[in-house]
């Protein structure tokens, strides 16, 4: 079943003030949505980043992909590569590791992978996570993924969440989460309020929700010596510490002193990353993303090859919408070897370029779409209002870096810095 | 599709009296056919191992499976595991590496494996490959697989193929292999004759076909200390050393002299052994089986570790049958990172178990079949003649050194010996 043609359309959907190490979210999350239209009419769905040094990128493969035979992921993954040469894909807020031509490769790659293997399994009359080896688990748990955040966007009304600054406000924004999709686990992005402040936040949530496993992660905000102190004061509370310093040999200097595991989705974002860090011991758990990480196939692959050297593994997430949440739900069904509930920014969006229904969160997981391929079905008017959003809001990229300066005029990202 | 019943066919074919570490191969090689019965009539083949203790542990897996989906491995894999219980199956002649209860289930599961993706790929009409990713090659290459021999079984004419004990009979028999199959790469199987006779063997290949990469696998027959002496003597004819002594130590010590790679199928066996080869760098190939390495899709995965890890990967290769070399060159075809011609024993078995025409060696490559599943067809007289072979031989298990002491009565194995 060969490919006949390929439309990609960026969106916007509104996002909340969510703090982070780089600064704040934007009002709104940009993503682009590929529909790759094949033989018989199949349309396979895709969905990654939408900033546009990214959509650039995706639009030097596109014209070289009609005529491909849908099933040839080999072939899809040569034109692909032939396409972008030599280019780096460079996102501006820096959260996911470091930039490189193999990274760039594996995200464009990964866009088509999962519109391909969205397609083969309509042509099929499969859901997607039986052409990965079939289900290991029917239902993929996920865990609350607590954000510090202001109350307002710039010149806007408060949102529903409110401002979270304080411990009591954190508790406040998990019992809403944990009550509205029964997460059983919980991870707060750190790295906004000095370490002391964030410890407490931690300190808070176990003591609210004594039986949820805890993770925090403040994007490698803090030093080495910072790391050794909040892991110490942090012990028997967590399940694993998020990237708390930058670098590999940081992060092994941080495992050899920390009671917990140390999981990263910022030194380990490659292949090439695997074999220095395992050998340095760096990292217990890798937090996969098949948006990075060269498709469906290759999370998978990364997970074995994590399971051989003892490796724990869970999974990282970007502000997404449903198609992306379904890729992750048959991948992360169809891989033995995860060993941590996933993350989801799937609580803080308000809009969805899918029709509902097919995704539902019960007690923290959501079960495998039972249609062929990935399952959800694409609401033609959501992608138009998404997309009106996108041409409207102005944004090309994102910038926590620049907005954040709007609420703190001399911000800078934190790197390490505590 | 659910599985309704599974046919389980012991076989023999004439087998030449091939040399190896172990002794002699005797006049029939054994093996077990699979066939995996599923709703609608749709049949899927697996071949592995004929061994009576390993059919004893497939017959323990069998009903448990019916009722199971096909497209359910991960359900498949746990039910083999359950049937199983902490069974170790130990082959008699030890030439690929320990036994272990992951071993046992690895190997057992494969079987089963192979037959769901045969019977998925009919139930789609697509090709297994096309199952695992897709064709990073349309077709397979192939090595000549050379032995030392006599020149006929106990109480038997000569065979066609004559002794070979002489560089000059091996340069005979490599001509012909050659000619006959177009084989680009010579393997030599050694630990046969002393060391530097063997040597003799491979310098007499290298001047006779130049252009050839070769490799001498002595199945682990030699001391650290003559495998460094033959690494250097054979220091720019060798594409790699297979297995030249025993275990990761060993090898390890080799590996840090010896100029060019080397390969194992004999101390890397189970995605256990993998960390600990890796960390002291005593193999630069895995010779991958799918026999033992718990399938298609594990073969896979073992692919990408290595090539994680930067080391190479080609295929080993026991006495099979058509159905396993399908399996082979599908898994093969589906692999990008392969960085070696596969091991096989395929011109030195005169029948099979399956209709002729769909596997074709042309200059020394098979190319994917074209048919749904596997693309090969059961020859059900020939299954019957094969079956009948097996009832009338008598052999239940393989057992190359009590045969080779009707030749040489006071044999013993040759464990690093030399």
């Amino acid at each position: 079943m060969k490919i006949t043609e390929l439309v990609l359309t960026p969106v916007a959907f509104s996002d909340p003030p969510l703090l982070n190490a780089m600064g704040v979210h934007e009002p709104f999350a940009l993503r682009g949505v590929l529909e790759m239209v094949c033989e018989d009419g199949v349309i396979g769905l895709g969905e990654s980043y939408g900033d546009l040094a990214f959509l650039d990128q995706v639009r030097k493969v596109i014209p070289a992909l009609p005529g491909l035979d849908v099933f040839d992921l080999p072939g899809l993954r040569r034109r692909v590569a032939r396409a972008l040469g030599d280019a780096v894909f460079a996102d501006e807020h820096g959260l996911t590791g470091g930039f490189s031509v193999s990274k760039t490769l594996a995200s464009v790659y990964s866009l088509f992978e999962v519109a391909a293997l969205d397609a083969q399994g309509r042509c099929l009359g499969r859901p997607v996570v039986d052409l990965l080896g079939g289900r290991a688990r029917d239902a993929v748990d996920f865990s609350a993924y607590l954000f510090y955040k202001y109350g307002a966007h710039v010149g806007a009304a408060e949102d529903s969440w409110g401002e979270v600054l304080t411990p009591e406000a954190l508790v406040g924004e998990a019992r809403r989460m944990v009550d509205e999709y029964g997460f059983g686990s919980i991870k707060l992005k750190g790295g906004v309020l000095p370490p002391q402040q964030e410890v407490e936040g931690v300190l808070a949530l176990a003591e609210a929700f004594g039986s949820h496993p805890l993770r925090i992660d403040p994007n490698a905000a803090w030093t080495p010596e910072t790391s050794f102190d909040v892991a110490e004061k942090l012990e028997g509370v967590l399940e694993y510490l998020e990237d708390p310093t930058p670098g590999i040999e940081g992060m092994a200097r941080v495992a050899e002193r920390a009671s917990m595991p140390l999981a990263t989705n910022m030194c380990v974002v490659r292949f090439a990353d695997v074999a220095p860090a395992f050998r340095a011991g760096a990292v217990g758990v890798v937090l996969s993303d098949h948006h990075f990480w060269g498709g469906l196939r290759d999370t998978q692959a990364l997970s074995v090859t994590c399971e051989t050297f003892g490796v724990g593994l869970s999974m990282h997430s970007n502000s997404h919408l449903g198609i992306s949440l379904a890729a992750m739900v048959h991948v992360a069904a169809a891989t033995p070897h995860l060993t941590y509930a996933c993350d989801t920014h799937w609580p803080w969006k308000a809009a969805d370029v899918i029709e509902p229904g097919a995704l539902e969160f019960r007690e923290g997981a959501v079960a495998v779409p039972d249609g062929p391929g990935l399952g959800v079905v694409l609401d033609r008017d959501a992608l138009a209002k998404a997309h009106e959003d996108y041409v409207r809001c102005g944004q090309t990229k994102r910038d926590d870096v620049t907005y954040m300066r709007r609420f703190v005029p001399d911000f800078e990202p934190n790197t390490a810095r505590w």
